[in-house]
């Protein structure tokens, strides 16, 4: 686990919580970025060596529009980057955490990530994401 | 905001989640520290530029108590590094951010700090930092 790459926050409304975060982080968002297979659109700001991901569902049954039903408004993921995905997850079921899905997925971002099962984390959902080397 | 200064994370037992995220993210712990104005005891891991901060509570009646039995452990807030507290706090009441504690105030970790109502966040418990230099 080398860093936090990104937190995950779910909103309803991305253009209004874009413009919100714009003036809480001091920068515009450098990406919009749909995700078809999470069913989310998501925009994305640069803080120092991190980012803040905001996520907005694309689908009422999408897994973010369930998590606004149910919490609402607030940080639903941490994304750790890490050098090998496939290393990490062998690391992490052999610590006993549950990994949602074995082999990795393509994410936003340009980036293959795989995540940790919130039950084994302390409440936590854990997001591993390694970039996508060309 | 210059980085994610840490990500605060509610647990029930310190002990315990000090072995779990030991395990997740491959370090000790490097600092325990309790603070008594929060009534918590906390732990900080490093994950790189990046902190990760359990916070335990002394005190049933405590925030951390109370955000235990609202909403279970989880993450409870994201902590941004920030130059100057005193004007990051002028700036975010200008831009319409209701701010906590408009005097920064002693916390852990040799830290000035503030927080910003996540209701006017979007749901997220935001917590300016600034280190206390000597």
């Amino acid at each position: 686990m080398k860093k936090i790459e990104h937190l995950g926050i779910a909103v309803k409304n991305l253009e209004e919580s874009n413009a919100l975060f714009e003036r809480l982080l001091g920068v515009a968002p450098y990406k919009k970025e749909k995700v078809v297979s999470e069913r989310v659109v998501t925009s994305f700001f640069k803080n120092g060596p991190n980012k803040i991901e905001l996520l907005a569902s694309t689908d009422p049954n999408g897994p973010i529009a369930k998590f606004l039903k149910k919490k609402g408004e607030g940080i639903h993921h941490v994304a750790f980057e890490v050098e090998d995905i496939f290393a990490e997850i062998d690391r992490l079921k052999k610590e006993g955490f549950t990994i949602l899905n074995e082999k990795p997925k393509k994410g936003a971002d340009n980036k293959l990530v795989a995540f940790v099962h919130p039950k084994t984390a302390n409440g936590v959902l854990v997001e591993l994401c390694q970039e996508i080397r060309a």
